[in-house]
């Protein structure tokens, strides 16, 4: 593939990490990050994440790919203009939640320069200094609404994913909101909660410290992930999110009802149908 | 430390690891199993985790030392008639909760041969073919109502879990039960009600398969926990495990109603809360 000249707006866990692979990968003929934190962006440029960093109308002059990297509020909210800017560029977003976005841009005339995706790839850590050397790499990308993206948009960013190393899959926006709320935004409202249930119960903050076992960190994890990215995430997935949450609830409560009243066949009936996760997860 | 004939009571993840690190660690004269599975027995061998399968009342007159690591149910009815079997043995178990069977022995004039402690390990696997190499390593144990054991058995059950890596802690029966709750128990009915969930709703199983990240993985993966252990410490700690639950539900509520109501500054504050996990774990 020909380098091109790529503008990373948001140049932290995800458009850090997509710069680090851009450069090792040799898509990239310049990087330029956009960034509105100042201490991020002299990480960026300290970590040797960018080449620059350029005020975002600058950076659109002098770039041929703008990739946005930025929490699903800012991206509804800068695209539009974004969009209008651009001549023959490409815009391509990471974001986690689909729908809005693209019916925002859906009679736009230059619509066909933007290609929708979300790499499914991401920590519980935020900032360029939580950028990860070889991300992305075995793991799935979502396109959305392919058939609204010009073909050389599409091409090349197809072509860009294929090199990083991920899996691509098309789907429609809708379809993938819905399947996003299901195996990643549930988790992490399950683990945000999971820490304010512990935090709230468990005065004794060394007794976690000393205790915790592998299991307890592994569903606790997410929890630390950043706010500014997830409740935009939870606001333009409410339906879906809320949809998911609900079950989850009532999921939770069938242990609560079969622990309370000692029906251990129904509690071990519950647990052999989670068992079943296991002809989905390795 | 003088190496002693050691006898392992369930030869499956927990007492297959353990005896791997015996072995090493050169803790163990001869180690015999005791399994009630005949295919575990056979895979034990096999695996070479034990040097052979014997009846429970040959292993303990050949044995100095009897490890008790079967489910907490298991461990309840055995305990009592191991107990009065033996004469200046030692007998440990394993078990996750503590309570109900140190109030079983409480009054046992052989009180002082057993010594009962829950190393802070395990995976969601099961059987002697879960058995890992290193386990318990840099992890904690903790030891309870130490004091009922006789001076001689608790110096070398410590000694045992000192030389294969841990670091041990010393906790009432009543509190530990209270810290494992918070720790350990509530994580695996979260990640057991997350699996009913997704499987649930998401009746595309391809689309969890190739969409999900490493994010869902983790908050699922206990959910492939054995509900033959984990039903019967959720029996056993009945009303910790409920207290705790009850809470985790009222914390998932105030996700789902912050959403509902679009009240996403108090959303935040939630996440926000959630972080705050970051003092604790990493």
């Amino acid at each position: 593939m020909e380098r091109k000249r790529i503008a990373i707006v948001g140049v932290g866990l995800i458009g850090g990490s997509l710069a680090i692979q851009l450069h090792e990968k040799k898509l990239s003929a310049k990087l330029v990050g956009v960034e509105a934190n100042s201490l991020h962006a002299q990480q960026a440029i300290k970590l040797d994440l960018v080449d620059e960093i350029l005020p975002l109308r600058e950076a659109i002059e002098q770039s041929d790919v703008i990739v946005l990297a930025i929490p699903v509020d800012k991206l509804v909210e800068l695209l539009p203009s974004i969009i209008d800017q651009v001549g023959q560029q490409i815009v391509v977003d990471l974001g986690s939640t689909k729908s809005q976005v693209i019916e925002l841009l859906k009679n736009h005339p230059k619509r066909g320069r933007y290609v929708a995706t979300h790499p499914m790839w991401g920590t519980e850590y935020s900032g360029p200094e939580a950028a990860v050397r070889g991300a992305f790499e075995n793991k799935a990308v979502i396109i959305c609404n392919a058939e609204e993206s010009d073909a050389d948009a599409l091409e090349w960013v197809k072509g860009m994913y294929k090199k990083i190393g991920m899996h691509i899959l098309e789907m429609e926006a809708k379809a993938h909101d819905l399947h996003a709320a299901y195996v990643s935004h549930i988790s992490h409202i399950t683990s945000f909660a999971l820490a304010n249930t512990v935090l709230e119960k468990e005065k004794e903050e060394q007794a976690i410290f000393e205790l915790a076992s592998a299991g307890f960190e592994s569903t606790v994890r997410l929890a630390k992930s950043n706010p500014a990215m997830w409740v935009p995430i939870f606001m333009q997935n409410k339906e879906n999110v809320l949809d998911v949450l609900k079950e989850h609830i009532a999921q939770l409560s069938r242990f609560k009802e079969s622990i309370e009243k000692e029906d251990y066949e129904y509690l071990l009936r519950l647990i052999e149908d989670a068992n079943k996760i296991r002809r989905i997860i390795k």
